[in-house]
């Protein structure tokens, strides 16, 4: 049996993400100095009762594996399994960097994987994910897919990433490949939201928090209607990292998604 | 010994397929709302006493699975192996998202896989469907092939993907590689449909139910023919679970197909 | 030790051959109906006492498998290991759809692998050659090439893939990769082809049949050449199962290649 | 437990990389003749204390494994596990030609592994990069990554691969894919040098010598601005074995590196 | 520790080489005809007393292997692990067609790799050859390097493949990927190939014997510069086997390497 359970609270979740480094580059802390610092993220998500924090393999190693045992009972660790640089336009896949096996021995409670929805190497994806969801399964763990529909095809056929049907078709993806979670982008509206959600059925939908907006009450915005359209939660890493105080943000949104 | 009674009754077969969500996007769902949910599905499969039902691995885990055991032992689960979306227009392939044990663990009595005859990719899904029916047959459980052919190349030197001459070469092909069960898309008509399920020989011919047809005697006159050809059943899906009365129409079905 | 004595008689080969369903498609049998049902083929190859017949692993198991021990035990099957069709036109590659410790579970007595000599993908079938030619040998039965010139190198390089330097070429690669029998196309005359038998060396030699002849004597007089020129037998398909009479063009045949 | 102390003195690293021979080819010897002979540069890694000599599988096993006990005790070996030539003109790629184990078995304290950041095949890269630091922390020995930006899409997107960003981003990508210490360019000033080594976190940077520098002054003042930003050591190859004294400018180094 | 010591006699080898009836097809035996037959190769092995004799997989075991006890004492036998035909104009790659497990059952004191540096492929030969020597010295015996540079690159950069500055790039590569032995071209001049055999180190260097020269003469003079640059002898094939008396040639030979 999967057990969710230590992922989520009160069959809710809020998730602090901190793989930026590696998909977009330091840069991406430029305007928020501390945030480049592993052990300051992990300060925010462990005092901010986050259900969970997403980590690439190496800062799990190097900074969560060194906290107290304590601290990391409190604070369930994520890893995403694969990633990528944002430096060559091709194609997009994401390469496997971390197995299975490693995320537990590195103290996971759960695996992430991206799936690029409809890119060429989609199938190389596919076939991955179907590997990462029968090794966590097997270990008891939850597997989240990343779903993010991107690439030559998607441009043409749907124009934009967020075209809710295509959202949806992402999230029912997730849903027959074995997910227990998937993290996705908001569709724009809490109906055609709903719907995504319907279409993932008992797989559970969080929202991918995706860049800082200008302000913050926008962004919160978002999360009530996620929540309103049945989404479970939120993985959210720049509108926190990024604002002026951390764990107030924190505290808006748990208010939104524990209620 | 392949146990191929397991998803027979009497020699004949009537199969709920239920992977267009993978396949065609939740978009498929639109004009029969309730056809989203995997429970409704499997509630007319029970009802309807189908010989299958077809998922792939993640509904068959967070839907069939949680059935209960009676329920689970009258309807026998068939577990499609691999799959892809409809994003990327590349020559057709669909890679494994699932290994046999896997399914054989998930509760299913026999596999699927599709083929998608002459793509430029044949011959990787030639080499993983040889590996589908030697993990199948050293377990004991049927192998059934998807046999749809599809490329540039099909278009070139046959136009149509229901010419008969091909499709008998794709049931043929079912034969020659192992499969137990072909299911493939109709010729047109009863004689060249009758010299399919020849070419099949000992590889049993189940008719891939397509879309929806606007008259439902439409379709059951297809059945009708494919039954007479020599058929062994029907492996259905929109046209049931798209139908005012699905379990109306299952019953029109299984008196063609058990007589 | 290698167990060639089990698909030879007196030091001669007599093969009937039945992959044609696969490579070509039924078409193939268009003109002698009852050749599309294996059975059909079986009891020709059991009453001509044939010293091998060539199948695919489906065709194995579904036809040879259910004949009596007596009749296998007469008639040794040798199981080709690869295979495709004929509908995209790619740089020529069959790949495996049976592994050798799965023919030999099938009961095979000896393992078939066409090799596309001089195609773009030449180097994967020469891989996959050698692993074949290892576990076929480390199971003590014999690895049987085809080797076929073929591909846009072939074309350029030689025009035709019966130029006698090519096959002789082809024989030789047999050898050196470790194949025990080669079947090979004619030449068209003996004494090139006694050359083409000098450079397999201890690899054998049999004729590939190739396409049905108008006048069956002209098929018997290439098969007289062939063992003139120091042929080890034939491996024969359309030109005894599309034959009026398919027994007796298989004792003509047999007076030929045992004398 | 991963055990650094062994290629470190004080927390600090001086390598004698030597890996010029595979990489660039014997031209690069040209200019200092005995440094074609791997025995003369494992003198100078000796006499001048390095605490790691950085070289290939086969100059491991032929030269370092002949050490006596003593040499070797003191001397750590850094083997590279993968390499390439500069012939081919390709998206760089430098495959695995050592594995961990083996690599452990010639008597590594520590492998390295070079990652062409941003390169079309950065996949592939990345994955076995993984499955490096899984092998080798699994053994207890660290794992070097020598990142260097280079490709199509370097050009295009940052012009130079000494782009502080740019080298950041490797400094980031290192520490996330778990390297104990990465190996880089200097970015040209003191300050962005120190943003590297802040975005490399617990990931330890040592600069890549590069090319010999006319004046050793220049080389040396490259050093000292590492250290003073952060840095951990530098590893160094034609700075000192093209120099006119090698161990005098190992010296020279050592004052600056270890203080 | 590596045996190099069956592979030669007073630390020099004359290697017999016959792997062209794959390489080039047996047109390369048509002006001395008796040379086709594996035997009259070996006899001429074993007469001259060679080091060792070169062969692949299938004409060692079917003719090496057939010998008797006390002749393949006296002449070690060398397989060549990887091959190709010269049929296709690609990027040269030869795949591997024999493992070394294999090669060493069927009783080789040493394997052969041919490398084509700086082909497009070249990643795929060092993974490869690095597993060849990786299985070679595991099971304690030599491993032995073609290092041939060829390709688009290798035209564009050096025009000529006997570039001696090439030629030591390939010799050096054979050392640093852990070569025993390195089998190379003559750079034209005793001088430059002194430069070769230094590059190389404690890797030895024999001569690739090459075509048949119009006078024998010419050949043993290089063999001579060779012995005289450093080199460790020589694998001779055409110009033995196509000379008048092989054996005569074969003492000349001798007479140098052995001096």
């Amino acid at each position: 049996m999967v057990d969710l359970d230590k992922i989520l609270q009160d069959g809710k979740a809020i998730y602090l993400a901190y793989d930026h480094g590696m998909e977009h580059g330091p840069v991406e802390f430029a305007d928020a100095e501390e945030s480049i610092d592993p052990s300051y993220i992990l300060k925010i998500a462990a005092d901010g009762n986050y259900t969970g924090v997403i980590l690439h393999k190496g800062t799990a190693e190097k900074y969560y594996q060194l906290l107290g045992a304590d601290e990391r009972n409190t604070l369930p660790l994520i890893i995403k399994l694969n990633g990528k640089t944002n430096i060559p336009d091709l194609e997009p896949y994401s390469p496997m960097v971390c197995a299975v096996e490693e995320a537990i021995e590195l103290g996971a409670s759960a695996v992430g994987y991206t799936i690029y929805l409809g890119s060429e190497k989609e199938s190389t994806m596919f076939w991955e994910f179907g590997q990462v969801v029968r090794g966590a399964h097997k270990a008891g763990i939850p597997a989240i897919a990343w779903v993010y529909p991107r690439g030559k095809w998607v441009r043409e056929k749907y124009g934009s990433d967020t075209d809710p049907e295509l959202v949806a078709y992402g999230a029912r993806v997730a849903l027959e490949l074995g997910a227990d979670v998937a993290k996705i982008k908001y569709t724009g509206d809490r109906k055609s939201f709903a719907h995504v959600v319907k279409a993932a059925g008992r797989c559970k939908v969080v929202l991918s928090g995706g860049e800082k907006t200008e302000d913050p009450k926008e962004f919160l915005q978002v999360v009530k209607d996620v929540m309103a359209a049945g989404g479970a939660g939120v993985a959210v890493g720049r509108n926190v990292w990024k604002a002026k105080d951390p764990l107030k943000v924190t505290e808006d949104l748990k208010k939104i998604v524990f209620g």
